[in-house]
């Protein structure tokens, strides 16, 4: 037996003594990740078959390095019901695959499984819970680890070994089509989720996470996807690195290289970034995955293949993904474009991998999948309940006394609008629409009548005057708009997956960049004319980013967001329409009055600059961190345990510590997200406006006042200094306490240095 | 007699000896500039007063190193033909005051004086040319140089010693209320006018130029003015340091730091920037201005004055500007924040530039100023010509038999409206409306009426209707939209000058940036009712930034845009209307469909990003370099002497040589702007779609064909490696030739190692 194969040595000696033993071209085929998962099986009946292409791969490379998406579902690679790989079916065609890896290759090296898992598994028969940004205004980071380890639950026991989980994308241009993936506008709340998920996704130790994406890509220049960054180093780190810290504080053992360049440089030939600070700065181990052909782009500067992939070799990046770059790699061995001793750092990344996840101990999993957890339907249902951000409430909500309700709207009786982008078809009896979750939580009796009236973007021939003569007799109208990431099967698809072709009802996701960010014009016609009748209504946005809507925000007797609030938004929404749950979300994301704002995000720099237009106010329509509820919190107090600190206490590890008083004014209990922001005002580099450094949610009871601990430390205060370091500096640093980025109380500490 | 007086000796002996005889408050007298000039005298009658004001500031500092804008008129400073100083008058004022400050100071330095010369010197009695923007869009460098000297005669007739000149700012977000003040979105244009204004301002060597701003400030975030550069530093090089390069190379000997940080340092205390970049790395040898109370600002950093002062003194700041500040760095000596040598090095350098200009020699001019020059206002009416650019041309341009012309809109008569920001006080009489050109040039009998139809931005009673019923007789429609930067006497300003409260009819210039740039709905709604009546309707733009314009671009019969053409622009509009001009300008920035398009510029990083949005083009409505002839030329052919280049030919000096062959097919000669774009194909990082690096402004006949030889070298083909230095690197480069930057042919280049 091979010394590799006894699980009793150290890792570091299995490693090695595996990749003494591989050829130069078995170990190209570890960092390959060519084959679409899809493609290595066909469906007969209810059985499988290995694919020619698949077995060729296999003895091309002497073995395969990871399988991406042997599970995937969806429009983009055709697979679906009819042909794909059901949650029953899973692992027996995951073992089937990996059997024959192992079986037929000369080293027996098992392959990882990698699947997407952007708000759930992307496969059949799967739980498909809110967006990143939906979960992001849940402020709770408890509830993301929960999630996460149901979604690492529900894939390890399909086979899947590498979760591909967005997480390290920050929202600064709602443009961008896929402002749902981000958690936050703001580092550092996007910082904890990362944290949280990466924990949750890695706690059973069978799962490890892919982190998408390193770095910047949630800015790029005019919103266009995957298109360049243009910003300086110390926006890199003060906005885009924090949730990749958190992560390698975390254990995260994977992350993807982002499409976007950065200043000139294309991440995935970026050795400053993927090396640099990834590795040495912040001690990441795992493992570099590529983005979806984002290496055949690398050719546009170095037409050569050869030289292209020892170039995003030589900066850090270990596995491939679809690419036709990586798989010559043992040619730019040969040619002398690589040094085999680079080519071998990657190699036992992967191979490291594989043993610390069990793989060559437990390269199959039990056949018989169990059935999705009722506790995952639960955890997917108090996500989307704490989703929900309540913008506007003009004594209307929670609804009372409805005899009849007017359901309308292209969003309210439409399950994929509600789950995004990356989304599998669905068996539509598992989830509920927003429609159905009103008639299924509305008093006994109440009439519900529905009409779409419009579709996302084009009208539907008389809608909006059957919406209208419907809501003539109702109470209340409940209007369901916003925009949709749902994607058709009649879509074209570019190769990573991409949507290159438009579908009416799909204006956002990946390559859905929106130029005007105000709802579609449709949109506001159908809420004009319903406004006319003089009902009181309630405008209900369901969407994967935030649209512009000053008319809405205006006239609308209340107004909630969603977001995508995954299959069970419905009843969610629902609950909170009627008073079951009191709504707690706090905006992610600033929500602006219109495109020609942009930015809007709330953590812009200080300075005497002119912050207001001409023609319109600068500040946003809502700010980051904004979200109303059926209580009445008001910010009391603010104690400190110590005014001032010196950086030497600050340095070992000694924190400020504050103590808010918050008092719910109501009769009712509810849950409130305390922040806590600061500003640094004495500093050799200029500082933003806030910087959101503590949050923590709470329940508060009816007519209670409580005392909320929060703290902040070196971490939350150092800065990246002139002199191009983390710094702690000495000075005055402003405290802002309360329920939004425009905070209720304030105090000030003082960062000494120790000599007065 | 000191030996500094003794103008014998080389310069740097005389700096030596006079600042080895300054007291410490004498040298920071030196560097301060803190008194706004009309402060410094009052008119009585048709005398001037010294101020006490002036006189304190003299004894206080034993000297004054500047006064700025002794000449300024306008709202602002509330100098005007009452209270000002009117041509005539002014060598004796700046005399008078010269004379005091000699002979009430111990050592009588003279001091320089400075003023905004931005489009002609904003003072009484001054010529009025077109703003950057329009004289960008000629790309005639030649006229640039001409117009430059002609101001620099102007000022220093009158005693001026520095002119302020915008040139360094790069138009990269069209919001930004200053868009005027730019010469283009493109680095390699800007840096050509900026080369041609700074040796014409300084070929008398009586005349130093102060280039604004330094560096990057056209690209705010938001288009916030003066708002945080978020830009990497390899941006900073292509984009907005090639002005620089420029200037330096033609040896500037000002420059303006700019109000906005990059990546986090405020320019006035960066000293990578002021020093590192700009006197290590390019080799100015120049005076650094602050901005007006740009030293202010950085008590936000720093609240102690004299820690902000050597932080920006310590920088490479030189000399002051109305801050508080400077005036106090004999204090921070004193105790112990700036090293005397440090200060000495500033007051050297503003003691030697006052020795280049002769000031101690000729502290004074000759009293009688000389009449404005006819060849003044020659020059400034062929900058308007050229700057027109012909965008549509339905057949109906130039007009031919109309007997009955409507001329209307808010910008066809008025003529603040056509100078921009930083305009004096005007003699009506020296300027010609569009309205007013028309009536002179039209051919006799012809029946032209005129009617306002609405301000910029409100409405005026009836004015639609009086437009409509009016132009119902009329053969032809010329109406003429836009905006304005003209400022109104009973405004607010901060105490930098900006302005800081609303005008209904300036809705651009300094703070008065835009969110949305759509033309104002009281200007298309004047647009559809003239539209309505079936007549050609002719739109003309008089404008300082692009508007965003689609439905005028669908549906005007013809459209051209003025910028701000200055004083003469009038008769240049109206030449070109009836054909005696040829339009031959060309964009000097790309024009965009909408805000949410953002940004538009033409020279965007190459890349495999999703350039269309969902709901809106990604190009431009007319892309940078775009301009239409009453000729009509057609690109031939390019031929180049050499296909290919070693890198050490290039580097000693070589070139590649094209030729161009164009053919000018119709029967009216016309001026054509032959521009020559690359694109880089194998680099180290990224480049861009296409980049401008060499162009050349040529007359051809009618019928004839010519051709014309264009080059580029080392500086157009060298680029910001990854090693982060200059560097020529081997590869297959794209040339691509045309009208436009939308270019008609192409061909390639390689430059090779030289070793195959």
């Amino acid at each position: 037996m091979s010394r590799y194969l006894d699980h009793k040595l150290e890792t570091e000696e299995r490693v090695t003594d595996l990749l003494g033993q591989m050829t130069l071209v078995e170990k190209c085929g570890q960092l390959n990740q060519r084959l679409y998962g899809w493609q290595a099986f066909e469906r007969v009946g209810n059985s499988f078959d290995v694919t020619p292409k698949f077995e060729e791969e296999v003895a091309k490379f002497g073995g395969i390095g990871a399988l991406y998406g042997l599970f995937r579902a969806d429009p983009w690679s055709g697979m679906n019901q009819e042909n794909g790989v059901s949650r029953a079916n899973s692992a027996r065609v995951a073992n089937q695959l990996q059997k024959y890896v192992i079986e037929n290759s000369r080293l027996g090296i098992p392959m990882l499984f990698s699947e997407e898992v952007p708000h759930g598994h992307q496969a059949l028969d799967s739980e498909s819970y809110p967006v990143n940004l939906a979960r992001g205004a849940s402020f709770n980071t408890t509830l993301q680890r929960e999630i996460a380890e149901a979604i690492a639950t529900e894939i390890s026991d399909k086979g899947v070994h590498l979760a591909l989980a967005s997480a390290l994308d920050i929202l600064r241009d709602p443009r961008w089509g896929r402002a749902e993936e981000c958690f936050s506008e703001d580092p550092f709340l996007a910082a904890e989720f990362t944290k949280a998920i990466t924990t949750g996704f890695q706690a059973s130790g069978r799962v490890a996470v892919i982190l998408k994406h390193f770095a910047a890509q949630g800015e790029p220049v005019g919103g266009h996807n995957s298109g360049p960054v243009s910003i300086g180093m110390r926006e890199l780190r003060e906005i885009f690195l924090p949730p990749m810290v958190a992560a390698a504080d975390g254990g995260a053992l994977g992350v993807m290289a982002a499409y976007n360049e950065i200043d000139g440089v294309p991440c995935h030939a970026n050795g400053a970034l993927l090396t640099g600070i990834l590795r040495e700065e912040l001690g990441f181990e795992g493992i570099v995955m590529a983005d979806g052909c984002a290496l055949d782009r690398l050719l546009a500067m170095n037409p050569d293949v050869r030289k292209a992939g020892a170039m995003a070799l030589m900066a850090g990046v270990d596995l491939s993904l679809w690419d036709e770059i990586f798989p010559n790699l043992a040619a730019a061995v040969v040619s002398g474009d690589l040094d085999e001793e680079v080519l071998d750092v990657a190699v036992s990344r992967i191979l490291r991998l594989k043993f610390q996840l069990g793989l060559f101990e437990n390269p199959y999993v039990s056949e018989t999948v169990p059935e999705r957890a009722e506790s995952w339907r639960a955890l997917n249902l108090q996500a989307a309940r704490e989703s929900i951000c309540l913008l506007e409430n003009r004594e209307v909500l929670p609804l009372e006394n409805a005899q009849h309700i007017a359901v309308i709207g292209p969003n309210a009786d439409a399950l994929y609008n509600q789950l995004g982008d990356y989304t599998a078809p669905q068996n539509l009896a598992d989830g509920m629409t927003i429609l159905q979750g009103i008639k299924q939580i509305a008093p006994e009796n109440t009439i519900i009548s529905y009409e779409k009236g419009c579709d996302i973007r084009e009208k539907v021939a008389g809608g909006v005057e059957r919406a209208s003569e419907l809501a003539k007799s109702a109470d209340v109208i409940i209007l369901v708009l916003g925009g949709s990431s749902a994607r058709n099967f009649d879509m074209e698809f570019l190769n990573n997956g991409a949507v290159s072709s438009k579908g009416p009802n799909m204006d956002a996701g990946e390559n859905v960049d929106l130029a005007d960010l105000a709802l579609p014009a449709v949109q506001l016609e159908i809420f004009q004319a319903l406004k006319q009748l003089g009902k009181p209504v309630v405008v209900i946005l369901v969407q994967g980013r935030p649209n512009a809507i000053p008319e809405i925000s205006e006239q609308a007797d209340a107004l909630l967001t969603t977001w995508y609030p995954g299959a069970q938004g419905g009843i969610a929404v629902a609950e909170t329409l009627f008073g079951i749950v009191n709504p707690s979300g706090k905006l992610p994301v600033s929500i602006p009055r219109s495109s020609g704002q942009l930015p809007v995000y709330y953590n812009q720099k200080a300075g005497e600059y002119k912050e207001d237009y001409f023609d319109e106010r600068g500040a946003a329509l809502y700010p980051f961190g904004y979200g109303l509820s059926y209580s009445d919190f008001a910010y009391k107090g603010i104690q400190t345990t110590h005014q001032s600190r010196t950086v030497a206490e600050l340095e070992s590890g000694e924190k400020f510590r504050f103590a808010v008083t918050v008092q719910n004014r109501s009769n009712r209990a509810g849950s409130e997200v305390v922040q806590l922001y600061v500003h640094d005002q004495e500093a050799s580099i200029t500082r933003r406006k806030k910087e959101l450094k503590a949050f923590q949610k709470v329940e508060i009871g009816a007519k209670e006042t409580i005392e909320v601990p929060l703290e902040i430390g070196l971490a939350e205060l150092q800065i990246w200094s002139i002199q191009n370091r983390w710094e702690l500096e000495a000075g005055t640093v402003r405290i802002f306490v309360g329920g939004s980025s425009v905070t209720a109380i304030e105090t000030v500490i003082d960062i000494t240095n120790g000599v007065r």
